[in-house]
C-alpha cells in the first residue's frame, strides 16, 4: 500500500510507494556534460569574469583558493530602486537585487566533494560573509544560496561553482516555512526543525550521518527520491549568525552526504539550497531553523507534480537512508 | 531591467527577463524519444491493460475511439479505508485513491494536436464523466486531470494519452488557489479568474487564441516560457458541471494552441494540468473558476527554483503570446 506523507512544515503531501520502492542502481542518472573547453572560472582567466566582490583568503593575489564574482549575466539588478509596477489587476516590481558566482576552487574541480574540507569550509564562510554584505542593503528582503551541479540539474559551467541571489521580495517557499514553522511554535512551544531533529535521532531510521554539531537526514516526506536535509544541531534561524567553528563541522557532513550519494548513485546531478530566515525586518522569526535543502535530479517532474504540487517518490526515505549509511567511505 | 511579477491568484513572484528575451528558436528542444515497440494502447493489444472502466462510444466493441483504464502500475490504490498514521510529530494517510489513463485514441497516434477536433472534445468528455463517478466516493476529496507529453515531461509511453488521479487529500496548489481566489473574492465581489479573462481581453497582449466560450493566454506571472492556460469564458469552478456544448469549443482552442507551440518551437515536450475545485464537502468554492495550465517543457527548473518556489523566466508572456499569435494555422 503506497503512504500519503505531509510534511510537517510546508503542510504538503507526498505519495511514498512504498511496495516496488526504486534501489539506487534503477536510476538512470542524466550523463549529459555541460559545455565543456575554456574555463573562465581557472586560475589565471580572472579576466574573463567582472571584478571580484570578495577574495579568499583576502589579500590572496593570483593564490586565491574561493572567488566571489557578480553574475555576467545577471537575472537582477543590483543599481536602481524597488518602484513598484501595477498593471490593472496585477502587481510587479523593478528586478532589483543582486546574482554572484562563488568559483569554489581556482583549479578545475569539478565536485565540489572532491574539495579538501577545509576547503568547503572556506565556501561556506563565503557564503556567510556574502549574505551579511548584502543584508546591508535596505532595497533587499533576503538570500538565497544554491548550487547546480551537473547539465541535468541546470549548471551551465563545469567548474565547481555555487550562486547566491538577493531579493527585494521573500520568495514563497520561504513564507511558506516561516509559516508552517510559527504555527508548530505556538502550538508546541518549540522549534518543528528542532523537535525533528530530535525525533530523528531516537528513531535513526532516516538519519544518513551526524556529528556533534551537524546532522544529514532523509524528510519524512521527502519529495524526491535521495533528497536530503543537513541541519545544524543547535537552533539558529540565520545562517549569517552561525559560529565560525561550524563551518568546518558542516563541511565534513556535507562532504561525506556528497561522497555517498556519488557512490550510491553513479555521481548524480544535483541541487543544494540554502533556506535561512529573510533580513531583519522587525517580524519576528526566532522559530525558524536554517537548513541546507539537497535534491539529487533523478527523476523527471512531471504534469501531476506541475499540476498539484504534489510529488511521487517512487524510494521511500528510509530505504533511500539506509543505503546512503551503508556506504562505508574509510 | 528584469521585472519582478507577482501571481494574482497563488502570490507567488517570478522573475521576468525582459532585456534579452529568448526567442522560440533559441530553446534546444529535449528530443529524447519514448520507448518504442509494442504498444499496449493501441487497438487489438486491449488484453495488455486491465478491464476499462468506460469506452467511448460506449458499447463501441473493437471500434472504440476513447478508452478509460485503471493505470497498471498505480501511484495510489482503490482499495482500502484512508486511515491516518502518526509516527512522532509526523502525519500520514494510507495511499488510497484511483489513478486511470485515458487512452486518447485506437491508432497509433503520438499528439493530441493530430486527432480531430471532436476526438479532442471526446476526450475532454471522458474526463468528465470520469470525474463525475470518482466524485461519488466518499473517501476522495478531489481529481486531477494531467497529460505528459514527450519523454523530457515524463511520458513512459508514447501512444497518446492522459492521466487522471483522484485522492483524499486536496492538493497544495490547488488549497493556494483556492485561498488566493477566495481573498480576491472577500475584497472585490468577483472572480479572479474572471477579472483576468476582462483585463486580457482588454489589453490583448496576452491572449494567443479564443473563441466565443475559451480563451487561451499566456498569464502575466509566467513561470516559464510559453507557459498558457486555457479557461472557461463563463465563470464555474468545477469542471465536471461543464455544460457539453462547452467542449467542442474548448477542443478547437486546445487544438489551435497546440499546433501553434508546435510550429514554434518545433514540437516540444509539455504536461498539460486540470484545475478544477475539489468535490463538493461543504466548503464554499464558489470563487473558483476551472482551467487548464500547459507548460511546454523548454528550461531545466535549477537550485533557485527548488530552493525558494520562485522562477526565473527568459521569455515575456508578452513576447510568448505575440509569437504564437503571429503562427497562421490556416
Amino acid at each position: 500500500m503506497p503512504m500519503l506523507r505531509k510534511d510537517p512544515i510546508a503542510g504538503r503531501w507526498v505519495i511514498i510507494a512504498t511496495e516496488r520502492a526504486k534501489r539506487p542502481r534503477e536510476y538512470q542518472v542524466d550523463t549529459q556534460h555541460v559545455r565543456n573547453g575554456f574555463c573562465p572560472f581557472c586560475a589565471g582567466n580572472e579576466d574573463s569574469t567582472p571584478e571580484p566582490v570578495a577574495v579568499y583568503p583576502s589579500q590572496a593575489g593570483p593564490e586565491w583558493s574561493v572567488r566571489v564574482v557578480p553574475n555576467k549575466f545577471p537575472a537582477l539588478s543590483t543599481t536602481g530602486e524597488v518602484t513598484p509596477h501595477s498593471e490593472g489587476l496585477y502587481e510587479g516590481l523593478q528586478g532589483i537585487g543582486a546574482h554572484e558566482v562563488i568559483i569554489e576552487a581556482s583549479e578545475h574541480v569539478v565536485g565540489l566533494a572532491e574539495l579538501p574540507t577545509e576547503q568547503i569550509a572556506t565556501v561556506l564562510r563565503a557564503w556567510k560573509e556574502r549574505i551579511d554584505a548584502l543584508r546591508q542593503d535596505d532595497r533587499l528582503e533576503c538570500a538565497v544560496v544554491f548550487k547546480n551541479h551537473g547539465a541535468a540539474a541546470g549548471a551551465s559551467l563545469e567548474h565547481t561553482h555555487s550562486q547566491l541571489i538577493a531579493l527585494p521580495i521573500i520568495p514563497k517557499r520561504l513564507s511558506e516555512e516561516l509559516v508552517g514553522s510559527k504555527r508548530y511554535h505556538l502550538a508546541h512551544e518549540a522549534c518543528v526543525y528542532c523537535d525533528i531533529i530530535a525525533q530523528e535521532l531516537d528513531q535513526q531510521t532516516r538519519v544518513v550521518c551526524s556529528n556533534d554539531k551537524v546532522i544529514a537526514l532523509t524528510p519524512f516526506a521527502s519529495r524526491f527520491p535521495f533528497e536530503l536535509w543537513i541541519l545544524p544541531r543547535e537552533h539558529e534561524p540565520w545562517y549569517e549568525n552561525a559560529e565560525d567553528e561550524l563551518f568546518s563541522s558542516f563541511a565534513s557532513v556535507l562532504k561525506r552526504v556528497l561522497q555517498k550519494l556519488n557512490r550510491a548513485l553513479d555521481c548524480p546531478p544535483y541541487n543544494l539550497m540554502l533556506h535561512s530566515a529573510p533580513f531583519p525586518n522587525g517580524e519576528d522569526v526566532s522559530h525558524y531553523h536554517w537548513h541546507f535543502e539537497l535534491i539529487p535530479k533523478l527523476t523527471k517532474v512531471a504534469g501531476f507534480e506541475w499540476g498539484t504540487g504534489f510529488y511521487i517518490n517512487p524510494t521511500s526515505p528510509e530505504s533511500a537512508a539506509e543505503h546512503l549509511r551503508e556506504i562505508d567511505l574509510d
